[in-house]
């Protein structure tokens, strides 16, 4: 068992205010952290899942997750992909960097296949599904960031140039297409 | 004066061990950090800065450092160019996208320009310095990521498309150029 004991202040040759360590002043950064995730197409199809737990319980996402040390974003999206859908990627190229600053993410999503068409739901979905492109269910999307991948990846299906999207003009993932704000964007 | 205590455990319905307060039960997540950085250009020059704190004292890097919370990943860019050369940049895109995996880093480099003609060092610069590309210091380069980003700005300089760059193949940041492994890379 670790002890560890912190104090809020700014450290020496800093501007900012970190915990620092009371016994060996070792400081501790907060910084943003990077969720890593693809949009994942099967013979024309999009794979998504219906979430098992919250924020946004029973709401549709693309998999997706936190990227962990030592975790190249790549191997990371695979990762999330397989824990979340039991499913493995062949991985295109990076779609989209979009950045939600108000709760500190920045998002590298990726352009996928599957490599086999076999899915099914992990622990943290509570369904896994392929849609159509007609058939998405966009009222029951979980977060901003889904629909701008799903509308960027329909865009590079369409023969956009193989550029990363960011966030639609102005836009900062706090609001639903429907004009719902959201409090938390945690995947 | 806040005292915060944690206890490594694996937290549940988690897979891996992680820092828990003992207090409230919260966890403390670790998670890669993101590097945002720029090669900044002006009149045909590329703009470096000699580092003034370790790691790699008195070697030369372009304008990077950790995004912070809250921060969307352009800005970061925009204020590391402003605290570490006084300059004030016109982002044109996203460059590369690397992952050091050993020290947890990915890393956002932009391509850039100097908005107006002027740049001096700040604190953590001893000297900063637009370079010819005929003239970039190659043996005095700080990391393996500062070569592949100016290898790969000339690139797009020459006209390649603009599709962000990864790491070079097979490459995880870990060696310089020159075969020196090293031991930290940050900025």
């Amino acid at each position: 068992m670790t002890e560890i004991s912190f104090t809020q202040t700014v450290p020496e040759d800093d501007d900012r205010s970190r915990h620092v360590c009371d016994n060996c002043g070792f400081v501790l950064y907060e910084n943003p952290k990077i969720v890593v995730g693809s949009v994942v197409r099967h013979e024309g199809q999009i794979l998504l899942c219906r979430r098992a737990i919250n924020p946004r319980k029973g709401f549709w996402t693309i998999p997706a997750g936190y990227l962990e040390l030592n975790e190249a974003p790549e191997d990371g999206a695979r990762r999330e992909a397989s824990e979340e859908a039991n499913i493995t990627l062949d991985i295109e190229r990076l779609l989209a960097v979009y950045s939600v600053p108000r709760i500190s993410q920045v998002q590298l999503i990726y352009r996928a296949r599957l490599a086999r068409p076999d899915y099914s739901p992990g622990p943290e979905s509570l369904e896994v599904k392929l849609f159509s492109p007609d058939d998405i269910p966009y009222d029951e999307l979980a977060f901003p960031s889904v629909h701008w991948a799903l509308g960027h990846d329909a865009e590079a299906e369409g023969g956009a140039p193989p550029v990363p999207f960011k966030n639609p003009e102005g836009e900062t993932g706090n609001m639903m297409p429907g004009g719902e704000r959201l409090r938390t964007e945690n995947m």
